[in-house]
C-alpha cells in the first residue's frame, strides 16, 4: 500500500518536471506574473475601458508585453546580469504599478508638442526615447551616441548625401521633347529614405473629428506614420525604439530575431539580413531556433542558442554557461565596430561622432575619405581605438571559434577592405575622365555628380558592389559577394564604365 | 489519508488543466475527431485499399486534414461565425461522412471530361471548383469573380497581353547572320506564365497502362500537372482551390501564411511577399507567428495573431478579442482592394468585370488606360465604390492603428501611385520619341511593342520599377521600393533610355 | 477504494501517454541516452576540462548532438534501415564511448599534418572525412565520388574555369589613363569562389603562442578557416562533412533542412534555394514544418514529413508509412539526377567521373559539351544510367504523385532543356560574330573569353539565366524562372548582346 503510494507520488513528481520543462517558454512569464501582480494604475484603467473596443489589437499585443505584467520595483528585484531596467529609481506614482498606456503617453505633456486633451488627461501620440529613458536611461544615453539616432541629419544635413538622395527620388517629366526633372514631393522621400532614417514629426494642427463617441480633438501630425531609426519627434528628441521593439509587445525575442534588421538592412546598399541568411550562422539560425530561448536575460552562448544573430553580435549582453560575462550590452551599437563598411564610397575607420554631418575632407567634401580613398582622420576614431574595437568584437566571435580561426577570418577581411577599395578607386578614376572628356557633367559644370548614366554606374559600384562584397566577407555568407551582387558585378561594372567612354570619346 | 488522496487528485487535476492547455493546437482536432467521429464512406474505404500502398504519401497527407475527420453535418453544427461550410445542405450520402477521396473523386461524372472506369467507379483526376462548391458554394461563387479565377483569359484573350508573353518565351536562332525568332511551343508557356495563370487541361485521349496491379486505363492530360489560379479544368470550370488549399491537406495554416501567396506573388512585377516580409508586419510575423493561432476560425486580431498575414488583410473573417467582426471572409479578394497597382503601364481604379479580356480603352488598345494614363473608366469601378473598398480595407487597419495613422499611410499611398504614373508617362513618351526616330519599330510599321532593347526599358520601367515602389508604399516595406527595385531603378531607367535614345539619334 | 486507485492508475496512464506523445522530438534523445549512458573517454574528459571555460559554446553545442549521447557499440544495436552508422566494427577502445572531442580530433595522428602536442595528446585542429569514415565509411566512399568532394581541383585544375574565376576576382587598376587589371591575391578567391568549392588548407608553421594557461604551440593554417564542400585537408583527403553537417553539433535536423543548402546553391548561377523556396514544395515545407520530424531514420514520407525538402529527393534513406523503402540513401548525390543542369554552356547528362577536370571535348576545350551544345559522350553516363537515374527520381516523385502527374512533369523539363540550348546556341553564335568583327578579342587574339563586357553577357546568358529557367522547371517554382532571373532576362540578353554588336559594327 505504502509502495503504491510511494510509486504514484514518484510518477507525480516526475509528470510535473516534465510538465514544467515541457512549458519553459511560458514559464517565465507566467511565473513572474504569479509572483508580482502588480497593480495597473488607474489611469490606464481608463485608456483600457475605450481602447479595448476601439483599438483591440493594440491593447490585446500590450497584453503580450513584460510591461504589462511587471513594475519597476518588481523589474528591480533582479540581479545586475538579468535586470531589464537601468534606471536606479522612478517616481513613486510609477513604480509600483504596471507600464500602460498612462505610464508612457503622458509623461513630460508639457515637452511634447503633440500633447492633446483626451479623456482628462494630457496625453501625446509619439512616446519618444526621452519617455522610455524613465527606467531604460543608460540605453537611451547609449541609443544617442549611436549614428542610427542621428540617421536623419545625417542623411538631410549634409548636401552630397541630400543630392544623391534627390537623384533617387526626383521625377523626371517631359518638356518641349526634352527629359526635365523637378525634386520629389515631401511625401515622396518619406516614403523613401527617410522610412529608414526617420521623418520629422511635426504638429500640423489639432484638429476636431467626429468619433463614434463624439468630437473629439487629435493633433495632426506630418512625417507621420513613421518608424524610422532616427526619427524626430515632436519633443526634439531624436531616434524611435520602437524601430526594433515594435509597439505594443516590446518584445525582446523580436529584437533578438534577425527580421527586425531586415527591415532597412536587406537592400543592395546594406544586404546584412541577405548576407546573414546564406551564412553558416543564418542557417544554423533558421534550422534550429525553435528549440532556442530568446527571452533569457543575460543570453547565453550555447545555453540559450548556439549561432548568433544581429544581436548577439552587436547589442547583446552575453554570457558563458557559467555565467562570466562574453560581452556587455551596449545600444551604441559600433562599441564592437572598427571599421565602417558601407559608408560613401570608400571603407574607413568608425567616425568618432554619432553625428557625421560635421565631417568634412581635406578636399571641403562632406565626407569621411577623400575621393582617392584617404581617411578624414581627424573625424574617424584613432588606431588604439579601432583595436579596441575590434577586441570587443573578437571575444563574442571566440566564444565558439579558436583565436587561430578569428584570426584568419580577420585576415581575409582586412584583403577584402583594400581590395574593394582599390577596385572603386578605378571606377573613380573613370569618372573622372567622363567629366574631363565631357561624357557626363561633373562638378566643373556646376552639374550634380550623381545624375547621369555612367555616375549611377560609379555609385552602383561602391553603394552597392563593393559594399556587398565586404558585407559578405565579414559575415561569412560568401556566395552573396560573388554571383548575388559581388565580385561578378563589381569586375562587369568596370568594364560597362569603359563601354560608354569608349562609346563617347570616338 | 483521504488528505492524500485529495492532494493526489488536485495534482492530477493541475496536471490534466497544464496539459490540455499546451496541447492547444493539437486539441482543437483530436476533440472534434472524438466528438463526431464520422464514418468513411465505403468507396472512399476502396480507394483507401489500393492507394495507401500505391500513393502513400497523398493518403497520409489526406489523413492530417480536417476532411479525413468531419463531416458535412459536423462541420453546420458550429455557430455562423465559426463554420467553415456555406452550404446549408448536401446529398444525404455525403453528409454523414467525411470528406474522402471519393466523395470529391466522383462527384458530378459526366461533367468531367477526365472520368475514367477505375475499381468500380467512375473517377476524375482534376477536383475543381464546382466540385468543392458542393460544402463551399459562396466561397465557390466569391472566387469566381475573381480576376485569379479568370487568369488564363485574361492573359491569352487579351492580344497586347499574349504579345508580352510572347516577347518573353519565344526563343531566338541565327539564320543567315541574323537572329530570329520562333514563338516558343506550348509546353514552354505551361512551364512560363502559365505555371501562375493557369493551363487550360484537356483529355488528350484514354490510355491504357500496364502497372504493377494489371492494365488499367488512365486518361492523358494536357497542360498537367498544373496549380494556377486561373485554370481551366476538364469540366469546364475556371480556377483552381488547390492553389492556396494545397492538396491533400487542405490546411487553412497554410493558406493564411504568405509562403502561399510567395508562389506566384514575389517576381519583381508583383513582389508582394517580399515587401511585406521587410515591412513591420512581416518583421512580426517572422519573429512571432509560433505563438499564434493559424487554424481558428473565425480569425481573432489580437488573440490568434499580433501582426497580419496577406490573409488577414484581403480574405480572412475577422473578429475582435470581444466576438465583433473586423471583415468578413472574402474570396472576391478587391472586395477590400480600391486600386490596381500594378495592372498594365498605369495604376487605375479596379476593373469591375473579374473578366478583363472584354477592357478596350478609347485608343482600341485591350487596355484599362490609355498610353497617356487616363483610366478607361466605363470599364472600372466609379468613386464611390473605390471610397467603399477603400473604407473595408481600412477598417482592418483600425484594428490596430488610430485613424490619423491610418490616414497618413494612405495619403503616402496616393501621392506614390501619382507620381511613380508620371514618371511612367515620361518614359511612355521617350518611347514615343525612339518609335518617331526609327531607333525601334513600333506599331506603325506593325512591329510588336515589347521586343526591341528600348521597348523592353519602356515595360520594365511600369511593370518591375513602378509597380515595386507602389507595392513597397502600400504595404510599408519601404526598403524595397528604394534600392532593391525601386525609385534608385526608375530613375536610372530613364537615363538608360535616353542614352539609347542619343546613341542612334546622333 | 480499489476503484479510485485504479482511476487514478488509469488517469496517470492516460497522463504518462499524453506527455509522451507531446514530448515526441525529446523523447528519441531522451529515451537513448537512459537505455545506454555510455561513458566519456578520459581524454575527452581531459579536452572538456580546460575547453568548458576557453570555448563553451563549442562543448555546448556538442552537449546537444547524439555523439555526447550514443556510443558506436550503441548506434550498432538499431536494426539496419534505423542505423545511422555505416561501419560494422571499430578499434575496442572507440566502441564502447561516446563520439568525443578526443575520439575524432586525436585519430591518425600521423596523416594529420595539422597534428601537434596539445595536453599531452597528439591533436589535430581540421577533422577530416577519413576521420568521420571510422564509423560513417559508406557515406565517407559515396561522397568522395560526388563532384562536390571534388569541388576544389575541378575549379582550380580547368584552365577554362580557373580563367573565368580570375575574370570574376581580378583587381583593375589605373596605369597611364588605361584600365589594367592584375589577378587578385589569394586570400582573394578563398574569400570567393573557395568559399564555396572548398581552400586547400595547409600548415604555413607551427608557432608559440602566449594564452591565457601559459604558452603553447599551435599549428597556423593557410586556407583556414574554410567549410567548402571540396576542401583539401591537411592529410590529402578532398571534402567536409562539417559543410552539411555543421560542427560541433552535427544535427541530422540541420542537414535535412533547405538552408544547408542555400549557402551555396542560392545564388543566380545556382538558384535552387530560391526555387525551391517559391515551389509548392517550398511553400508547404515553410508553413507546416513545425509539425514534423526531422530526426527519425529511416525518414517516412508523409508520417514525418508531408513535403519533401533538398535532402528528400536528393540524398535521404526514405520509407513510406508501411515500412516499405522509397529510397536508399546516397551521399553520392547524382544518383538520382540523370542531367547537369548547371554545367558549364549547355545542359548535359552528368559526367562519369567526379573528377571533371580530366573532360576535353572535341575542340580540345576542358568543357562537357562543345561550345555548338554536343554532348562530349565519352565522358558523360550513357543513355542506359540517364534513364536508370531517372527512374530513380521519379520513384521520389510518385511517393506522393501519380506516374502520368510525374511524367507530365519531366516532358516540360525536358521541353525547357531544349529551349534554353537552343537560346544558349544563339547567343553564343553573337558571341562569334563579336569576336570575328572585332567587337571584342576572342581565343584567336590569345585573349580571355570571360572578361570583355560582351562576353560577360555570354556568360551570364547561360551562367545565370538559362540555367535558372531549368532549375524553376525541374523544381516547379516556375515563377523564378520568368521575371526573377529567367525568361525575360534570358530574350532581353540576346536583344543587348545585339545592341552591343550593332554599335560596333557601325
Amino acid at each position: 500500500m505504502r509502495s503504491l503510494f510511494n510509486a504514484i507520488l514518484f510518477t507525480l513528481v516526475i509528470i510535473i518536471i516534465v510538465t514544467v520543462i515541457f512549458s519553459f517558454p511560458l514559464r517565465v512569464s507566467g511565473a513572474e506574473s504569479a509572483e508580482t501582480s502588480p497593480a495597473v494604475s488607474e489611469a490606464t484603467e481608463e485608456c483600457l475601458g475605450c481602447h479595448e473596443e476601439v483599438t483591440p489589437q493594440i491593447v490585446a499585443d500590450w497584453k503580450t508585453s513584460r510591461h504589462s505584467r511587471i513594475s519597476f520595483a518588481g523589474a528591480l528585484k533582479k540581479d545586475a546580469l538579468s535586470r531589464r531596467v537601468s534606471a536606479e529609481k522612478v517616481a513613486d506614482n510609477l513604480s509600483g504599478v504596471v507600464v500602460g498606456c498612462a505610464e508612457c503617453h503622458t509623461l513630460f505633456p508639457d515637452s511634447h508638442k503633440d500633447t492633446f486633451a483626451h479623456g482628462g488627461y494630457k496625453v501625446h501620440v509619439v512616446v519618444s526615447p526621452a519617455d522610455c529613458a524613465i527606467c531604460h536611461p543608460v540605453e537611451q544615453r547609449q541609443y544617442s551616441q549611436n549614428k542610427m539616432a542621428h540617421a536623419y541629419g545625417n542623411l538631410v544635413n549634409n548636401s552630397l548625401y541630400r543630392s544623391l538622395m534627390n537623384s533617387i527620388n526626383h521625377v523626371h517629366f517631359m518638356e518641349k521633347g526634352k527629359v526635365k526633372q523637378v525634386p520629389a514631393p515631401g511625401n515622396t522621400d518619406e516614403d523613401s529614405c527617410l522610412a529608414c532614417h526617420g521623418t520629422k514629426v511635426e504638429v500640423k494642427e489639432f484638429k476636431q473629428v467626429e468619433t463614434d463617441i463624439g468630437e473629439m480633438t487629435f493633433p495632426i501630425l506630418s512625417g507621420w506614420p513613421n518608424q524610422g531609426v532616427g526619427r524626430i519627434n515632436p519633443d526634439g528628441t531624436m531616434g524611435a525604439c520602437t524601430t526594433c521593439h515594435p509597439r505594443h509587445g516590446f518584445s525582446i525575442e523580436v529584437a533578438r530575431k534577425p527580421y527586425t534588421c531586415s527591415q532597412c538592412h536587406s537592400g543592395p546598399d546594406v544586404p546584412s539580413y541577405k548576407v546573414y541568411g546564406l551564412s553558416k550562422h543564418g542557417n544554423i539560425y533558421s534550422a534550429l531556433h525553435h528549440h532556442w530561448n530568446f527571452e533569457a536575460v543575460p543570453w547565453t552562448v550555447g545555453k540559450d542558442f548556439t549561432a548568433p544573430t544581429c544581436a548577439a553580435c552587436h547589442i547583446s549582453l552575453l554570457t558563458t554557461p557559467s555565467g562570466d560575462v562574453v560581452a556587455n550590452r551596449s545600444h551604441r551599437m559600433n562599441d564592437r565596430l572598427p571599421w565602417r563598411l558601407f559608408g560613401l564610397v570608400y571603407s574607413h575607420p568608425e567616425p568618432k561622432s554619432a553625428d557625421t554631418s560635421i565631417i568634412k575632407n581635406k578636399a571641403g567634401l562632406p565626407l569621411p575619405t577623400e575621393l582617392t580613398g584617404q581617411p578624414a582622420s581627424e573625424f574617424l576614431i584613432d588606431k588604439k581605438e579601432e583595436e579596441q574595437r575590434l577586441a570587443s568584437l573578437k571575444s563574442v566571435c571566440r566564444a565558439c571559434h579558436t583565436t587561430r580561426w578569428v584570426n584568419g577570418h580577420f585576415v581575409r577581411l582586412k584583403n577584402t577592405l583594400k581590395e574593394t577599395d582599390k577596385s572603386t578607386l578605378t571606377a573613380t578614376q573613370l569618372l573622372l575622365q567622363a567629366w574631363e572628356k565631357g561624357v557626363a557633367s561633373g562638378p566643373e559644370q556646376k552639374d550634380g555628380i550623381f545624375n547621369e548614366l555612367i555616375e549611377r554606374y560609379w555609385v552602383r559600384h561602391w553603394l552597392f558592389y563593393a559594399n556587398s562584397i565586404r558585407f559578405a566577407s565579414a559575415m561569412m555568407g560568401v556566395d552573396y559577394g560573388v554571383f548575388h551582387n559581388g565580385r561578378w558585378q563589381l569586375t562587369r561594372n568596370i568594364e560597362q564604365m569603359k563601354e560608354l567612354l569608349k562609346k563617347h570619346s570616338k
